[in-house]
């Protein structure tokens, strides 16, 4: 038996988040089809991230196992060929046995699109949140550096999940401008519900200049979720890259 | 009377090309609407470019005459609340009255993009050929520099189009890496019906192998379509900019 870890990209415009559900559409549930049509095994898939509705991937990673001899190199090609094109199979490797994507993943990155010009170019749509009014950047820049190290992000969680600990850290997030275009990009051994997009909701707050860069240690540290911004949409948000030891 | 140009930008998958027909959704029709809805002057619009089924743009340049005062910089903004996502107007502004967007174009570009990796990601889906099969870059850098200059490009013209002339003036043609991730840019003073598709289409061959970068000149002089490569989808192309005096 080898374990098979494959490193999946998507667009989650049209599905109903990563995890398999009655009566919708999941990426899970087709890359599961995917892998029984090539292997023929009824192998059980893993998923690394329960990516939400709409949320997009660039780095989702997936592991099954097989008996079946096919070449790693080949692993992509066939299961694309079973898969619609807003699925892709970038990459196959052999992972140890015992090997998790969940309990071994060691950081993450996600990437959040968003636009403060007048329009979001076509080409954009599906994966870029449009922001009206000018966004003051520097100031998104020096609030997001009170998120850096270790917090207790209990205010940056939506209810709904059951964590036993809310202290993550936070290793780098830059904050990328493009003409209007602006991609924040954000590094850290593991994210609350929602957590990324909360983020990004106080930053575009704070670019609008409702609320200070001075105030964010305070909204931090208070761990309460009404003093944080909104929950940015899920469109523009994307699982980057996980990495393992 | 003022004469309004704006410039338009679209994702043509989901459309029947630039110009009004029967019984199908174009651009044209579109952004004719969007104007009529906006200016209730039943304003005729012409477009600089009829781009095929599929063909994408960043720079189509569209104009109409009106006799409302709505400020320019309010154009974009109005014409867009009407238009679906995938059809964007980027910009506004004021032409002399005998402006008219085909006749006194004086230089185009066009953007091509390719992948010869494994696949396409996701979110190139709709603007990106996947080409099978690695290509040999420096072979079409080579070849690409045989279109510089003024030729007669009789054998790179599909048929169906009534031209005087065949002769067109290619100013600068660019090919870019990114990975695997390949963008031909070509801008010249005009084009013949689908040649920067043959252009790329031939590039392929010769990427491919099986023509030769220094058979290139005589393909162009032999004027025989016969002689240069297929041509290459749709989807990969974009009308990228038009500029005028």
């Amino acid at each position: 038996m080898a374990r098979i870890k494959i490193t999946v990209a998507y667009d989650g415009t049209h599905y109903h988040g990563w995890q398999r559900q009655k009566n919708a559409i999941t990426v899970e549930a087709l890359v599961e089809q995917a892998v029984h049509e090539i292997f023929r095994e009824n192998n059980k898939i893993i998923g690394a991230s329960r990516t939400d509705t709409g949320v997009h991937a660039r780095g989702q990673v997936v592991i099954f196992d097989t008996d079946k001899a096919i070449p790693l190199r080949r692993i992509p090609l066939a299961l694309n060929a079973k898969l619609p094109e807003d699925i892709v199979v970038v990459k196959a490797e052999e992972v140890a046995e015992d090997f998790h994507p969940r309990y071994h993943a060691v950081h993450k990155t996600y990437a959040y699109h968003l636009d403060h010009g007048d329009y979001v170019l076509p080409e954009y749509r599906f994966n870029t949140l449009g922001v009206r009014g000018s966004l003051d950047v520097k100031a998104m820049k020096e609030a997001s550096q009170f998120f850096i190290g270790t917090h207790d992000f209990k205010g940056f969680c939506s209810t709904g999940s059951s964590v036993k600990s809310t202290v993550r850290t936070i290793n780098w997030l830059k904050i990328h401008e493009e003409g209007t275009r602006i991609t924040v990009t954000v590094n850290g051994n593991g994210f609350l519900y929602n957590m990324v997009r909360i983020m990004v909701g106080t930053l575009i707050e704070v670019g609008k200049g409702k609320m200070k860069s001075e105030e964010m240690k305070a909204i931090v540290s208070s761990g309460q979720r009404e003093r944080a911004g909104k929950t940015a949409p899920a469109k523009g948000l994307s699982l980057y890259e996980i990495t393992y030891e």
